[in-house]
């Protein structure tokens, strides 16, 4: 039933209609600085709750219950499809990859075409997700976007420089532009598998979507967000499209065919939006590790972040990057607390 | 005689002169990339060739015997400064520092005030490289920026996600505003030296000043260039400003008072110009890692940048960041020779 939850805030804000206030989450916000995440991942490592839809629905809504967030999103992980399309990946916690991506060859290795199927348990998590949200709240579904789970690929995991995607860019446009195809495609089948389970909103993480300069930007990040978009438009839900040290990118991103561009927190967000027109909704942006800085502190830059929209319609508050585990719950509680009670003073 | 240089086509490129063509140098110029470089650095360590002025201006001077660059930089490293200032760090070959700063205390532990006299041996290798450089072609003396040092000597050496530098601005600011005010007066005493041995040029390089949001980077980036930025000025020289990752600051960074502006290649030159107003040059921007594509892309990549200039007088072509120790030497020369013999079409 995704049109019960037409109504809500965060959809609203989403389809960018005025709204008597400014909805909010969190990235991250099913995650390790809630106690009774902590404890649930006592019992049960990473894999096992994002492969048991009860698991990760109950981690999904933990944030919901704690804090009343206008949104829920799916706990899972952006590179679960990395796993499904065959490779080896752990994580400990960070992800390590038994094997890396470095020809055409690796990429033709990969097990295409079998990517909804083996992450079934995927929209078993949104349905399970749903059942517990009992449509009072907008379930998000996610993927990475293709560039930022490729350049894990090809680094291997994580990295400080990221020498190997950007020269696999140069080197081998062949093979990167396989494997964008390929993660492109699969993205499509695991995104779309998710809104057929009733996703409220579908979101793409572009994380490392910064590395690049406007060429490489438009071949190997905008391309493949923009397939992926057009591929969901017709699940007519709001799409999220989410990047980060894209200051120099946003006139390209405005072109996306999405409806609500996440922000980072290097920019703010008025002069964001001068930038991305008057058609897009934005999500963000304050710096989340500001949260460690004290209660009032974080009510203070809380309203600096409400007060940079200057009262557009469509914006929804969240933080510029996912929040830290440390993240004091008081902190959480102020910023929660501020920004419901916000209203514009113009 | 730094006025001998004014009539160079890089000086009078920082000076928004028209000239009949655009000048050319690129970040670590003198590096790892030239084989008469790493058989100097078979007999001397890192360290060694840094504080001794005929080993360092021999550096200095490599790639513009090879390669003809219109600037010369001095060899040297931006983290020279942590020593100074009495931490103990080493390379290997990425700076690894033996403690942390972490409190106020720990910053109340530096020497300060005798920056310059322990690094003496900087502007030595100045006039040592002007020796050598027989006025034919302009020296840039340069330092890190204060906030840049800072991530260095708060996290212990490179990072991935700087959280240490991060949390210490939002949990301790007032050590993190004594450690910047330490940097700043030190980088003013160092860069002030290397002016006064001669030095035709200035340049600070933030290279991690896109981790912040607009109010910390206000405080911790900008604040701190100014400051030295004005300390420079009655030297007369230009000076450049160079940052990374802050194509969303772009409009703070036009308010320095500085001569140039270096730029990362995460954004046409053309439309960070837009930005920047018509009273700064620029230096940039080619993505470093395009040289490893061949000498025909490296071609297109050049005119690429070239034309995004758009004609505007003021430009000095760069790279984006440092060169990459695997860069070909023939793809360098690819480079040099078309931006040398590029003229704009319109």
């Amino acid at each position: 039933m995704p049109t019960s939850l037409e109504t809500s805030l965060f959809i609203r804000a989403c389809r960018r209609q005025p709204l008597e206030r400014t909805p909010i989450w969190v990235m991250r916000q099913a995650g390790r600085y809630l106690p009774e995440y902590r404890e649930l991942r006592a019992k049960h490592d990473f894999l096992t709750v994002c492969r048991t839809p009860e698991l990760a629905a109950e981690v999904t809504v933990q944030p919901i219950r704690r804090y009343g967030f206008d949104a829920a999103i799916l706990f899972s992980d952006i590179l679960l499809i990395c796993q499904a399309l065959g490779m080896d990946v752990e994580f400990n916690p960070g992800p390590v990859f038994k094997s890396r991506i470095e020809s055409l060859a690796d990429v033709s290795k990969l097990h295409t075409g079998e990517v909804a199927e083996k992450l079934s348990f995927v929209p078993g998590a949104v349905r399970a997700s749903r059942e517990l949200l009992k449509g009072e709240t907008p379930l998000i579904g996610f993927a990475g976007a293709p560039f930022t789970v490729a350049t894990y690929m090809v680094e291997g995991g994580g990295s400080r420089n990221f020498e190997r995607i950007k020269s696999l860019l140069f080197t081998a446009p062949e093979a990167a532009n396989a494997l964008l195809d390929t993660l492109t495609q699969g993205t499509i089948e695991y995104l779309g598998s998710q809104a057929e389970a009733g996703a409220d909103a579908l979101m793409l993480f572009d994380t490392h979507a910064g590395l690049l300069a406007p060429e490489e930007f438009d071949r190997y990040v905008a391309g493949p967000v923009d397939k992926v978009a057009r591929a969901m438009a017709r699940y007519n839900v709001p799409i999220i499209y989410y990047s980060n040290g894209t200051a120099g990118a946003l006139k390209r991103i405005s072109q996306l065919p999405v409806q609500v561009v996440g922000l980072d927190f290097r920019m703010d967000i008025g002069s964001a939006r001068d930038i991305l027109g008057p058609n897009l909704a934005v999500q963000g942006n304050m710096d989340p590790v500001s949260l460690l800085a004290g209660p009032d502190q974080v009510r203070r830059r809380a309203r600096q972040v409400l007060e940079s929209n200057a009262g557009r319609p469509g914006h929804i508050f969240n933080l510029g990057h996912g929040i830290l585990p440390n993240a004091p719950l008081e902190c959480v509680q102020a910023l929660v607390d501020t920004v419901r009670e916000w209203r514009p003073t113009a």
